[in-house]
């Protein structure tokens, strides 16, 4: 299966919102990093001008997003839930700063919906509601100001699930790694491709290969990424 | 000699910015992660209210802020100036991504001035303006829509900072990273190579050079490897 973009399954939760500007500018970070299922929690104001003006080019975000009047309403579907949180509370919560966090959910995202959560502006989520979510999210901040704005919230979280979708950590479970032998394999037509270019003396080979060993050897290499380089390889020897 | 806090010697400055909430929504922004030195050049509107507003616990910010009447007062006293940019620009620049932008602009700022340029919210940095900073920053967004708010934008950058600050790399490897650009220039020349062996259909190009993409994401690539790397598709090319 060819999974949809992750970050279609990541839904972006507003609990009880007061200035719509804020919901405006979420939906604008949201859009920025490639998300774009917005649900809302009982907002104080929706729909509203200031957000659609705050919402840029991301007003579709805003006409598609749903309103809902309770958390469970607006988490149903997820296998997982994150809420941000300013403070430490004292709740049997795994809690993780934002890098981990949006590892985690976008793991979960390639195949289930997950959500992350932020409160209101003046006093984040209740502990009612921070209960109903199985992970709590720091994001690293000034200990004598740690008052992030809500959008500014929202886009910092928004930036890391999308750097966590461009660069996925070394393991991954979704593709098989390339066996020894495969590698192996591959290695030798480079050389051979090399040698064959003139590119590579082959009475001098060491340092280069060894670079070129080093190199793949970090990106652990999976099956498929073997084939492809080989056929590269190939295509290009059968051309010549 | 115990140095003074490094993200005190990171100096925000804001160039040609037209609303004037964005000011304080930057000054809140840069206290969040620990900065505070903020420069303005030619604001359409400071000192103004909705600044103040819009600050919210970093008035101070806003009101130690400096303002200039040009990008050179600004920069003034600095040893590196990084500018943001959305767009590739043809520059001699070396370009980063947000992260290693951070690193860099850290370390130095553990002995020297350093500054991080933003230009006004409709059209960014002139080329006058971008031309006198040393690099080029872009923070990885959607392609589709990748125009981050400028205080969303600030947010990100300082975060950033800040996770340089209590994160300092392991130990940096004993070769230099490749920059955004020869990282780009390859994989042209890759893409081009296998078009023109005939392995790439260029009308369904894009899965083939997104796995190639995620392959060296991973591996991180070092100047000398991507210069390895394209010496041997240009023997190959010429080769054939």
């Amino acid at each position: 299966m060819n999974p949809q973009n992750p970050l279609d399954n990541v839904r972006i939760i507003l609990s009880h919102t007061s200035h719509p500007g804020n919901i405006g500018a979420s939906a604008r970070a949201m859009k920025t990093m490639g998300l774009s299922s917005l649900v809302m929690v009982n907002p104080t104001h929706f729909p509203d001008h200031e957000a659609d003006m705050l919402a840029a080019g991301a007003l579709d975000v805003l006409t598609e997003a749903r309103v809902c009047v309770s958390l469970d309403e607006a988490l149903s579907g997820t296998v997982l839930a994150a809420a941000l949180s300013a403070r430490p509370r004292e709740l049997s919560h795994n809690a993780y700063y934002a890098k981990q966090a949006a590892g985690i959910l976008l793991e979960q995202a390639r195949h289930h919906p997950v959500a992350l959560v932020f409160g209101g502006e003046t006093s984040g989520l209740s502990n009612e509601e921070a209960i109903k979510c199985q992970m709590l999210v720091y994001i690293p901040a000034n200990p004598e100001y740690a008052s992030l704005n809500l959008a500014a919230a929202v886009q910092v979280m928004c930036y890391e699930l999308r750097l966590a979708l461009e660069n996925p950590p070394a393991r991954e479970s979704e593709f098989e790694s390339a066996t020894f032998e495969e590698i192996e394999m591959f290695y030798r037509q480079l050389e051979k491709t090399m040698v064959s270019t003139g590119y590579l003396n082959p009475d001098q080979p060491k340092r280069l290969l060894e670079r070129l060993r080093r190199l793949f050897a970090r990106a652990r290499l999976e099956k498929e990424e073997v084939n492809i380089l080989r056929g590269i390889l190939k295509a290009l020897s059968k051309h010549s």
